[in-house]
């Protein structure tokens, strides 16, 4: 029978990691953590190490562009940096039960601890219902004494609605990390959370790269991010225009 | 693998109870049980001696005020009153499954036989879906002897309509309680179910307060139910003044 | 920890029985097995010998008369005919779950097994969407040499769709039975579904009395469906008159 | 205690095959899948060899024409053909959870394995919300070394949105096999969706029928494909010469 939760490491996957940093960026609001994690792994030349399988995730394949059906799935990527190993978690889906986000968030840890990681990153977005031209980024972590270096990197503690939350594994990872000795922090650009959101993702990706000393062009993340503000700009112009054309038939 | 549910004790948390009751305020009907147990274990200075964590909880962090992300959790705290401990369990969730209530309750009656409790107070809200100016107290009890007492503190067993329930663990206590020998007392203040109601919760702490023979201070939770009845006055008023303003367009 | 499924047998019950047949009446579509089942038992005068707790019961607590909450439940009732041992299946509530639907009919069947059952009745409505004066009583069977039998008591075959299924316990002990080489018949009274419905009730209770040759007096039911009849009489006539009036205003 | 998930074979049943193929058609979008896999076993006089019973199927029975009432259930067909063993999988429904779905395929794969297939042909309907009346074929793979030879039988991989999926077993039976080793092909019948479609059915034969080299007479499908199109055209008047009167109710 099949595990609930598999992991599988590349055959060629040398474990022996020199201060390796998880950064999870599985999707959510705005996409803003996905976007981050896969621009990076993208940017940095990162390679995949390992996958996640669970009967938590959708019960369907993803057809790939060349017809080939695959299992939804977590991936996790590698990245040496200068000073350090970079892990990445990215992937399709998040569990679709409640019970499930815990297990699979357990079965992160289990990858983090195993691989020596003493912190963890998570990337998410927060929606905040309006559109936002100068996305801030939200932090949130699971020791208080990591949050001055956090603030230095120009992450907000200051949300305007104190006491929420952190939906997913994005706030998992830091409360059940909190529980096996991990340090982890939550990174979240703030977003309108209507559209995938590539300026919010630059933000997070600025104070992220801050933060782990690691350096990443942000030039195609924020050309991404400017045709998305125009796409978004021409909808609202739409709207208006349409509005406008509604009012003339009344007057 | 992480449990399902578990259950961590603090290291200086000495079993040894005398008399002890476990007095229950979970989340629930105008969060009436979470404001009675949270407002007496501040008012009577317990201390927490454990906490409850488990996959059936909703699979997020909450963000402390500091900023720092925390698992939701069910927590115990610890009072020595003159006469006997008051072990109190309160929390930020109850389970999001059926069958999570049924294993969370199982759990709390593991703590309960493990500390030698011998009876426990359950406290809730009873919506009633209209404001309550003189909210009453309704009892249930998983044992008929036990009733002559509880309404000899004011509570009554004439509800309005009979033949009704108690969802999650304020009532599984008392169910899942007689199954393991335990005595068990839900205590339900009368509330509208609309809003957070202190005017109900200082009810429910009356008849405890007699029932436990510990003194509690209600003036900071009569305060707080004022202050609440203005809100809520306000609110009528507005519906009020807004509704003539309808009726005068018409007029 | 508590088990999932838990059956409790009084200590008194001597489980050597007689031809013992199982007649299961659990709640279900205008509660018509219940009513037949628990009518049985009061007029019987059936006592109970078991119960059956379970975590895909809904996780609540049910309050009595006497103001005493128990846990929601199935109950076991026996009685000695003449000729031979009537197990009653009744209860509360059936599962929340799905697969708590298969796992409980499992238990079910385990008794059956361990009390000797070797036929199974189960009692249940059978909605058609309308008001019904006369019901019938629709059969369906585990095994095709069961047919006839139960035609001769009046039972009919003839669905006016064919094709269909039985939802829940009712169903599933025809289907698992048949795996246990059980055999199984359900008796399903037509019925509006829209009201409890004691009509639909006497007519399954006459069909099984004749075939497990039981006399059950079936007037105290008959006038439950008289007063029924009345109320049901009543909200058409309140219905009619109000669409009356509504007319008066237009013409 | 019953199994999650039980397979049982006919005593008769010599699972020593040639070169055997499986071919899923469980239920699904036009029921496609479904009327090709239980078609083909139709006219090949496929025997039935094994069946399936899970608790993630509904709670229910089915009742047969005859007033049988059985569980729902998957079925195992085998023919022989020529060259080669086919080995049919269908059935009443598909899981009733996420997890389930999972759990079912992995069964269907255990089946696969224990019977020595190499290669496994999923059939379902690719629904594109508007009638279809030459429906194309879609094609999936699990290999893309096996494009070419299932684009040669007529079978296109360019859906019109890339990047898509395929629900429940027809695509997890892709993922999952290639997991376990196995090569497996989805083949999609275009459909609107809103309704059993044969034509769609007729397509995804015929390019089957192609690829694993085993003639099957169409004469039927067609035909019933040609009545349905009578139906829609029909459904498809009516609603029009409504449309038209109501616009001369305005004229």
């Amino acid at each position: 029978m099949i595990d609930d939760i598999s992991i599988r490491y590349c055959d060629t996957f040398d474990k022996a990691l020199t201060d390796p940093i998880l950064i999870g960026g599985l999707p959510g609001i705005g996409q803003v953590g996905k976007l981050v994690a896969e621009y990076m792994i993208h940017m940095l030349g990162a390679e995949k190490v390992g996958e996640i399988h669970a009967i938590y995730l959708p019960p369907q394949v993803i057809i790939e562009e060349n017809g080939v059906a695959r299992l939804p799935r977590n991936e996790i990527y590698l990245y040496k940096a200068a000073n350090r190993h970079l892990v990445f978690l990215v992937g399709d889906f998040q569990s679709t039960s409640n019970e499930g986000h815990y297990l699979m968030t357990d079965a992160y840890l289990d990858i983090a601890v195993e691989l020596g990681v003493k912190r963890i990153y998570t990337l998410g977005g927060f929606g905040v219902g309006h559109l936002v031209y100068t996305p801030r980024v939200f932090g949130a972590t699971n020791r208080v004494e990591l949050k001055a270096e956090i603030m230095d990197a120009g992450v907000t503690f200051d949300r305007d609605e104190p006491g929420g939350g952190i939906l997913g594994a994005a706030g998992l990872l830091l409360g059940m990390g909190s529980m096996r000795g991990i340090d982890a922090i939550c990174l979240m650009g703030e977003t309108s959370g209507y559209v995938v959101d590539p300026m919010s993702a630059a933000s997070v990706l600025t104070a992220l790269s801050k933060l782990i000393a690691v350096p990443v062009d942000p030039t195609q993340l924020n050309d991404r991010a400017a045709e998305m503000e125009k796409v978004v700009q021409r909808l609202l112009e739409n709207a208006q225009s349409q509005h406008d054309e509604e009012l003339s038939y009344i007057g």
